[in-house]
């Protein structure tokens, strides 16, 4: 965190519902602490709708639109915290559409009572991330609820990003013999968020995997290579991507459990806390689908990109069908399902 | 509200921490409820960005953006729930930069424990309001949270908008002389929701004014009507709206009490509860800077529109400056300002 919270902490200490209320005390936390941590301009009102002429000149048509709300506990964790999963999550929605982020909503639940002081924190990691990423924050709300009402704070974003021409991503372009490549180690976010909720220390701190994705896919896009499908594994882990994405494509796939790499803490947690690491969300990895004959220039990329060192070819696609089958590391097959219910509550 | 719950409530009454978790709970929960109630089609998954391409064909570089996160308590009020709140807030916002609402995307925080068909009847209010109002849902989230924090289920929309060409409203074009018209009677939302809150019992039960506004700017547009600025006088009410748009503009307002439309049943509430109606939000009505000779032109117009019999003219521009000036009913001139703090906290 650079320089100190832009409010006085000694006259306001902690979040108060009438900092929601659409008064003047309201626009002091707006002015005060929101817009300028933000950095968003004080003519700007982050409460109006923004016009987009200027970040999407040239962008006609060929624009992507997600949302997602964050309510990730604990609120920091080892190598993040809902700051940048908030904007993690969402330019990675963006880049998994091909679509680059340009303008970010931020929008604000906060629970009476939330220290200012972290208030502070979070968004001043919303905006290095978004400075990181390269997306402008453009627009925003603040809402406030009572205490007990809330947990903490709340962060939604919503995104729109730009499409390069000539790109089309989708589950519908993948094709028998498409390489299935992983973009880095799996399950980092998931065990690290865990580990700090329940205060579980391991010999390793396990960092979140959290990152923009962006970068990676304007690599092998920027190599003309012809990326059929992309999915970013979150909630559901590894093993709900490639099943979605199977049913789909209507397609077959052959996931090689031995070359989906996982870290050496993270499998050793997972053994631990009975978790499949399949099933365990990351914040900062794809999965790309790719024609055969360019799986090695894509990995190449991949592994150059921050985070990469470990990304691998995991699986092929067989034909179709609508089913992923799992060969484990002693051979034996059997068929990969997502997990039924709730494995890592609130993890995002 | 049409037909009935889709998912069949007896297996599962009521939302579970599991159907947040990316498994094949959550995927019954989007495909057997959200997507179908919502009305979007099983192959455009909500968790996906989405493309706009054919919503947005011909708005190049006249694009408007703004989100708002709804927390409003209770859930169900007179004339409206959190579902038809969600919806008219953010294309009211649009509509406030004259752009008429494209693309929404719609984000849910559910509670552990909230009735299957309480979300069953608030995700039908949102999809009849976004089709009345003409906006179609592209894309969206789903999470889930511990039994207590959250209060049922938090919305948020983010909105994407169109600007015709040629139309610029903003606080920089009020002008000295300008027209302040306001397009129908306030109070009504705010008193509505603390009215159901609290249990209050009034003679004539008060309906929330909540309803889209494009339709009444758009006919100020069409008409060829010079609109200088636009707001909704949400929280704060109209005195906040006032005065956020004359220290925007840098110019000096008086606002004539006696011209304010409040219904009686609306003023009699506020006189029980010790609310100035001025300070009482509303969520479909809108405050409009026009130039005088055009004010006529305007009302008549305001007031063949959905619930704008009461439309008046409330106000005059006086010149440069940055405050609003309230003349009472007894021609006693006061400095209006932006409430404290919190009146009626929670109402969107």
């Amino acid at each position: 965190m650079d320089g100190a919270c832009p409010l006085p902490l000694d006259e306001y200490p902690v979040v108060l519902l009438a900092h929601g209320g659409g008064g003047r005390l309201m626009q002091r936390l707006l002015d005060g602490l929101i817009l300028p941590t933000l950095g968003v301009c004080a003519g700007q009102s982050l409460h109006d709708a923004a016009r987009l002429d200027e970040l999407l000149t040239g962008a006609a048509g060929r624009l992507a639109f997600t949302t997602d709300s964050y309510v990730v506990r604990p609120l920091f964790f080892p190598g993040g915290d809902i700051g940048t999963l908030a904007v993690c999550g969402t330019v990675n929605d963006l880049a998994m559409a091909g679509a680059r982020a340009r303008a970010l909503s931020v929008s604000l639940i906060l629970e009476e009572g939330l220290p200012m002081h972290t208030l502070w924190q979070v968004l001043s990691s919303l905006r290095q991330t978004a400075e990181a990423a390269g997306v402008r924050i453009v627009t925003g709300d603040t809402k406030v609820v009572e205490r007990g009402r809330a947990d903490g704070v709340y962060i939604n974003t919503a995104g729109i990003g730009a499409v390069p021409a000539g790109v089309s991503i989708h589950p519908g372009r993948v094709r028998a013999g498409d390489a299935v490549l992983v973009s880095g180690d799996i399950g980092r976010h998931g065990i690290a968020v865990m580990a700090r909720r329940e205060g579980l220390q391991f010999e390793t701190t396990i960092e979140s995997d959290c990152q923009p994705l962006w970068p990676a896919v304007a690599a092998m896009l920027d190599a003309g290579l012809d990326l059929h499908c992309l999915r970013d594994p979150t909630r559901g882990g590894l093993a709900s991507a490639l099943v979605e994405i199977a049913r789909q494509a209507g397609v077959d796939v052959l996931l090689d459990e031995a070359a989906v790499p996982v870290a050496p803490p993270v499998a050793a947690a997972c053994e631990l806390l009975g978790f499949d690491p399949l099933h365990v969300a990351c914040e900062g990895r794809l999965v790309a689908f790719v024609p055969a004959a360019q799986a090695q220039a894509a990995l190449d990329l991949l592994r150059s990109a921050p985070g990469g060192e470990q990304a691998a070819r995991i699986g092929t696609v067989r034909g179709p069908g609508g089913q992923v089958t799992l060969r484990s590391r002693y051979g034996i097959d059997r068929s990969l399902d997502m997990p039924a219910g709730e494995l890592l509550p609130r993890i995002c």
